[in-house]
């Protein structure tokens, strides 16, 4: 099967950019990554409006990204934080491979505002591509696409 | 310094979120990425309309991630088609890792609709974790993050 003859419009691909591409999504769950879990931290963090951030966290948490959790804080008041769920987890990923494009492309001429290191030994971490063999892959010229049992054929679309 | 002391609104996932987050674009390098050039094939795989195909790859265009090139078809007519620059290929790492997320998390129950495999062995390919010391990096709780010379205060943004 040739690539052009396949409907790629819902490919895993576009599922995920309809999933995490809105505005904020990324950011919100950047922020719950490094730890900063409570509403109102995440909204002074990002300057994002109440109303805008609520309906992105509601949305996280339908998706199964994010989970609520009720805690106690010191003054023994319930708050609420929010967690990030195993498959919000694995959108870890995705944001290295993003920090890694910006650092390399967007980054301002000063550098990038920070550095991801490997707790264990220091180094810097980034994303790469491996195939299961574990061989390294150096872009789009050493793959090729497969149809896979979720294809359709773009006529019987 | 403590994470929540920075201004992190620009930091490189922003950028990147920026640059590439709006729908289609993702998309529109996919296909590029996959060989198909044309805007009038674009179009046709997508299932995008004219001028919203316009408008994306104009930005594309203007942020070097594709250049446009002219060539003869066979039929000697002068036609234009869409390749990727340096920084455009440089997007496929993170291609590759929304496709992981997808294909493990929003594909069908039949399964993905493709498998991108490497040429030389015919293994699976995907993004992963390393750190620059060749150590694979499970996850956020694995790594720390450092400021760096484009970093900024909350307070002095």
């Amino acid at each position: 099967m040739n690539y052009s003859e396949m409907d790629t419009a819902y490919c895993s691909i576009g599922r995920t950019v309809d999933e995490i591409g809105e505005s904020w999504i990324l950011l919100i769950v950047r922020e719950v990554t490094m730890g900063v879990r409570r509403f109102s931290d995440i909204q002074e963090h990002i300057g994002i409006s109440r109303s805008v951030l609520a309906k992105r966290i509601d949305h996280l948490v339908a998706e199964g990204i994010l989970e609520s959790r009720v805690y106690r804080s010191e003054g023994h008041r319930r708050r609420n934080e929010y967690v990030l769920t195993e498959k919000g987890s694995a959108l870890y990923t995705i944001l290295i491979a993003l920090r890694d494009y910006g650092d390399r492309y967007l980054a301002p001429p000063e550098g990038p505002s920070s550095f991801t290191l490997h707790k264990d030994c220091g180094a810097e971490v980034r994303a790469i591509l491996v195939c299961d063999a574990g061989h390294v892959v150096n872009g789009s010229g050493e793959v090729e696409g497969v149809r896979g049992p979720g294809s359709k054929l773009l006529s019987a679309a």
